[in-house]
């Protein structure tokens, strides 16, 4: 039996979503819990990794179990067990052509940033802001990114075969002081939105110019950009498994 | 010289406001950090005490100190060595007549409780209910705690000179499957608001009656309310220096 489940995780309570030794992670928690429950050991495959404070509403992860459980019994007696700060909304029996990774077509990540006043109950939840920034020059800034582009300067990764991506749209939500940036694209490099989101900013405070986003990106250079925005701000929302 | 400060709080991240041996609380951390930039020890007084893991975007304290330092700069300063989880939003000098907790005239509090999916990052901000709640009913029942009333059966203190409270509003604000409870009064007990959402939640689930509230408060009596709600979804948002 191969399982789909959506898992939705404050990443402020772990060290990321990968398993590692002797750290508390979103896998370390679903495995050990799953493992538990169906009395054989479950191993999870995410569509992808989450750094160390980075949120998700929509990370969908399979695993293979030899158990069948229905899978709304299945999402009450999880849900239970791994409260308060990883939630599964929904789970499903899938067909093993499915790979949470491998079958995925695209993403959605949101990156939120508030230019209001400090609150402290919000700190693990946005990135604050209080240089001055120019919404209409970020908004410009934007259009360039959308589109198929070699973002090889707005990635970490070394070793990648290509680092061509196409990013299908890139909108910024305002309401009041909070501005939320929601980017679709067929692949997402290590870092990638939130070098994205950190060059953004650049621009809307003055210091690189609308202009320089596009050289940037045909200078196919990672040192142009040595900026990361924080890991806080940054929520996985959907796997796209339908082709964008 | 004596200063007077709005101080707001994420509670999940304290034992409380305050001071206690060898736990962190909200009075420590401004006690330690206000000794550090004055120079000289300071003792805060609070307008009153929350519990642990109550939050609070209204709290007001004061402390004396012989160091003058320029409200704005105390402010910027204290901040930064504060941050992430208090931030104090206004410091001002008041004369010396002016204590936080003795010249309260009032306080508003908030308690946010969600009927709808439960959302991990949410969690040490609203109370989640998922018992199907009649909302009607709550508002009738909120309308007999509204008033001058002697409020015995719905407080733990035991040593008080009256139980005798008045309550200037209680409103419901529903915005999506978000219930915001907001009460304004002269003064509230050890657990009062909690034990008062508690028992409106009863109402809302049919386990006691609309009538049984002015039923409760005439018993005078500790016993016919056991219940408390959690702290997690209580926030202190306002006191007031002014009558109400």
């Amino acid at each position: 039996m191969r399982y789909k489940m959506v898992v939705a995780y404050d990443g402020a309570f772990f060290h990321g979503f990968q398993r590692q030794t002797n750290l508390i992670s979103v896998q370390s928690v679903l495995e050990d819990t799953l493992t538990e429950i169906l009395k054989t050991e479950v191993i999870i495959h995410g569509s992808g990794r989450t750094d160390a404070l980075v949120h998700a509403y929509g990370q969908v992860v399979h695993f293979d179990s030899t158990q069948l459980v229905p899978p709304k019994n299945l999402k009450k007696i999880l849900n239970k067990k791994i409260y308060p700060h990883i939630y599964v909304s929904d789970i499903e029996l899938v067909d093993e052509t499915f790979h949470s990774r491998k079958s995925a077509k695209g993403k959605e990540y949101h990156y939120i940033v508030d230019i209001g006043e400090y609150d402290p109950l919000q700190n693990n939840y946005v990135l604050y802001h209080h240089n001055r920034i120019d919404l209409e020059k970020i908004k410009k800034a934007m259009t360039y990114i959308v589109g198929t582009h070699d973002f090889k300067s707005l990635s970490k990764n070394k070793e990648l075969k290509t680092t061509v991506r196409t990013i299908k749209s890139f909108d910024l939500d305002v309401v009041g002081t909070r501005l939320t940036f929601k980017i679709i694209g067929n692949g997402f490099m290590y870092n990638m939105v939130r070098i994205i989101i950190a060059l953004m900013l650049k621009v809307g405070e003055g210091k690189l110019e609308v202009e320089d986003v596009p050289r940037i990106l045909e200078a196919k250079n990672r040192r142009l950009v040595p900026w990361v925005a924080p890991a806080r701000g940054l929520y996985l929302m959907k796997v796209f498994y339908e082709e964008i």
